[in-house]
């Protein structure tokens, strides 16, 4: 597998674009007659875009992804689907397709309509600077950002075992209100290569399961989350596991990107909890502990805190045997185990909690639970909870 | 109901006492032959404390309650019961009584042993100095603190229908690793009536439902929590409602203190969901909103960001209608609704916003929802995110 530099545009017959001033951004994302599949928030309280693009994406075909930042078109009643629509129509009617084929999301503030008059002309002067380059997939990746500090990005070239070389290529944002069901957090995944839409939406599920889901920022759960899997359908080869791999890298390389701009974080944290009895068991371990303000706290403090982490395992729900569990703190190559099948290491040698003090000083912290009990392993990802944190979201709106 | 200025000490007839050097304190309630009833974390890791009182108040009989603070003595193995053991046969070896009518507690640093040459001589100070007056009320709940900024007690005299006057006295501690089923949180309650034991442990379970299991801090659940309900069996009289509701009383005004002394915080807030089908979904529906960063970091920043309220109801998990929800800002007297049956009166009337940002400005703040959809009612009470919680947090221990 190869890691491409050309961001989304690592598809080359796609066009893409994003323009924005100030707060409101508008991406779209060009390829008549897609195959796409898509997977949204589980909040009951969800946004009005997700409803036009449900039904825009019944079908399983989609021309065109047009997303705003700077109002997430939530809980606005009637108005809010009529400017959800009206997105549609604005990208249908320039690129000359059926409003039925376009895709819509956004981000931003809850709870106020869209100022449509500001939107339109940042979507129609997106919509001009549509192509294929390193500067649109920067715009385009850029558009969509909110609280976000970085660009995320990732594109690989792979290979069926059939000898056919494929293309996955994803751009998401995302920093705050981030958690498990996803948060604030929009992916949109273009391929090249042809899926069947079944498999296509069946493979998104997965590999969101195992990424984005796995992020938790601060447990909030967004009411516009929206992941976009659309594949052009150039490449024709025999589907087989290389494809399912290479979506799991980008899905998984974009959700690492979110938790490492978390908002206001200092430290990126991977909780990986293995010898579980099932993924179900590891998955709510691991999003148990990554998800602490106080595990988070500690690793912002640099503390070895890991009285804390076995109290996160402990109220996860899993039953398990603290007795039996093992806990490490590792940062690169150096590793320290503080708690052995249930016996404190620390006690028998002070030296290894001097180690563990060095590690928790990284900028990159990595957790391995073990419930020694089982053959299960799941990795949740995280970042320590700041001063920043608190004054980025003290701050944001009114 | 009368509200008592001598704290634990109301009730008369027992004895408490309370000495502490530095981080280590001692706290003992003493009256012999008492019926009592408690209840305990749900955590899965459980300290060595809670093993020894859940075997000693088995039969519903104990003579005294000593608690260390500290030292938490959880995970601490075959050792951690032997130090709670030892704790208790101190108390029993002083106070002449049996050791299996000892109830233990600690709160402390969770994964260390019990310096018990340090917390011996402390718990022989305490227990010398046994009394019942105000000085000793406030020396045993200064005793048991940790990361509390204040004492925290509260006693009432209330009045069976037949007449028949009894006490209810309790003290506790708490502001940390506070969340839905207990935090690190010990709470200790005396009364003069006597009460059915099965009465009373129905009685205690109903309250902390009611009390302590709605204080939500940071979302963390301890593995110390206990909650012991002892009974001096003095008063005799037929045991109705006034009692109940005597009892809900100081364990709603304990569990109150413990929300406006949580970590760092600067806000108290209470969140009532009225109009649920059930009394569970309505206790989901205010612990997911009082639990949600992002609605406790708008709190600090006095924002009245309900789409942060709205988003927190859609993510409880609990089934409604968005469009049927009303949401309410009230301090004191002032109140400021923001949502009506769905209905966002902000769009209608600005000068509705102002006031809410006025009410934002106070220091204990209300948010009232409401599903509309049914009769149950429930209220959680927590407080705001603050920079001193990560502060206090990311400090604490090594």
């Amino acid at each position: 597998m190869k890691i491409l530099e050309d961001g989304i545009c690592s598809i080359k017959s796609i066009k893409v674009s994003g323009y924005r001033e100030g707060k409101y951004g508008v991406m779209v994302i060009y390829h008549e007659n897609s195959t796409a599949a898509a997977v949204y928030t589980k909040n009951k309280v969800y946004a009005a875009p997700i409803d036009v693009t449900r039904k825009h994406i019944a079908d399983g075909n989609i021309s065109a992804i047009i997303v705003n930042s700077g109002n997430a078109n939530c809980y606005t009643k009637e108005q809010g689907i009529e400017n959800a629509n009206k997105m549609a129509k604005i990208a249908a009617d320039y690129l000359d397709i059926k409003v039925e084929d376009v895709a819509v999301a956004s981000t931003g503030v809850i709870g106020r309509q869209m100022p449509m008059d500001i939107l339109e002309p940042i979507a129609i002067k997106s919509l001009e600077s549509l192509d294929n380059n390193r500067e649109v997939a920067n715009n385009a990746a850029d558009a969509i950002l909110t609280t976000d500090t970085v660009r995320k990005e990732c594109a690989v070239e792979g290979q069926l075992e059939d000898g056919t070389k494929f293309r996955v290529a994803g751009l998401c944002k995302g920093s705050g209100m981030i958690a498990p069901n996803m948060g604030t957090m929009l992916g949109f995944i273009t391929t090249d290569l042809e899926v069947p839409r079944d498999q296509l939406e069946a493979m998104l599920r997965e590999s969101v399961k195992r990424s984005f889901n796995m992020v938790v920022v601060d447990g909030d759960q967004s009411t516009n989350d929206t992941v976009i899997l659309m594949s052009t359908n150039e490449v024709k080869g025999e589907v087989d596991d290389n494809f399912k791999e290479a979506l799991d890298y980008v899905c998984q390389s974009l959700a690492k990107q979110i938790a490492k701009d978390g908002e206001g974080a200092k430290h990126f944290l991977e909780v990986e909890c293995s010898g579980a009895r099932s993924e179900d068991d590891a998955i709510t371990v691991a999003r148990s502990v990554v998800s602490s303000s106080l595990v988070k706290s500690a690793i912002f403090g640099a503390d070895p805190n890991w009285g804390r982490i076995i109290t996160a395992m402990g109220y996860s729900g899993v039953d398990f045997d603290p007795d039996e569990v093992s806990i490490s703190l590792i940062a690169g190559e150096n590793k320290a185990t503080i708690v052995d099948c249930g016996v404190v290491m620390t006690y028998e040698d002070p030296a290894i909690l001097e180690n563990a003090e060095a590690i928790m000083k990284n900028k990159d912290i990595r957790i391995n639970v073990s419930l020694n009990d089982g053959d299960s392993t799941a990795v949740a990802y995280g970042c320590d909870l700041t001063y920043d944190y608190v004054k980025i979201n003290a701050e944001y709106t009114t």
